[in-house]
């Protein structure tokens, strides 16, 4: 690890009008954001309330951002034993901040809780989340459709077997 | 509908090495893909199997198509009254071949059995499912994660209460 990856600090993002003013420059933003901008605009919400995002700032500015949310064992079809896992979305490190080991510090953050983590990868990630040691699903229609799963394992797990 | 548009003819896919070849052409190439092609080096699937995909060639060239899969009701979160509906995924249009309402055909054909759908839309095609008839659900999270959900419903059926 060199010293500037020791240096980055993750926080777990509050959901108010700066944050999702920042979101505005990630690629992916879609209706969970628009959704957290309607829920603030209705009270349904306060000001700063915790979200599922972490990020990282760099000077005072957003640059890189996950979306973390844990699911229930009962909606486990991917993990052996069955249990509680990390489903992460959203990761992204904006342009001129890529290549500083952002990504990498984000998914090891998720990885420190020791749970197993599903994400639904793009096709040209795949070579990122290779080396974050993430492997593969057999793809399942019925379960995966449109996705292209990826998993991370902590000791003692394994996958699932499928139908198909 | 225009003359040209009436002609549109939509096929099932079969999956053998000159679908797979085809699909190669189509932007959402991933797991589901590369999958098939194992299947049949395998001999887990023969040559000329019937695949969720539909498609239109046009001049003997495959220039759009789509997958369409059949959910049980007992997973549906979505309609009500709770029902077998169907998700969509990978409707995608080949560059030279758009604004020949291919993708519209698509779509109509997968209305014509008369059941609920489900798609995961990227930002930038919210237009044209709304065009569609496809409406934006309340965002939940623990349903819906990464995903952009829109959805079509049929006469009398209506959307599901989310807990958010």
């Amino acid at each position: 690890m060199t010293k500037e990856e020791e240096a980055v600090k993750i926080e777990r993002l509050k959901v108010n009008y700066k944050t999702l003013e920042e979101f505005k420059k990630f690629k992916e933003y879609g209706i969970q954001e628009l959704s957290m901008l309607e829920d603030l605009q209705e009270n349904i919400i306060e000001d700063n309330s915790e979200s599922p995002f972490y990020g990282i700032y760099f000077a005072d500015k957003l640059v890189a951002r996950m979306s973390l949310y844990q699911k229930d064992a009962k909606y486990d079809l991917y993990f052996n034993p069955q249990q509680t896992y990390f489903e992460l979305w959203k990761l992204e490190v904006l342009p001129n901040y890529q290549f500083k080991g952002f990504g990498k510090a984000l998914v090891d953050f998720a990885k420190s809780f020791g749970l197993p983590i599903k994400t639904n990868s793009r096709m040209k990630s795949k070579e990122f989340w290779e080396k974050m040691g993430f492997q593969t699903v057999d793809y399942d229609m019925n379960r995966d459709l449109g996705q292209n799963p990826l998993v991370w394992c902590p000791e003692g797990v394994s996958l699932q077997k499928t139908n198909s």
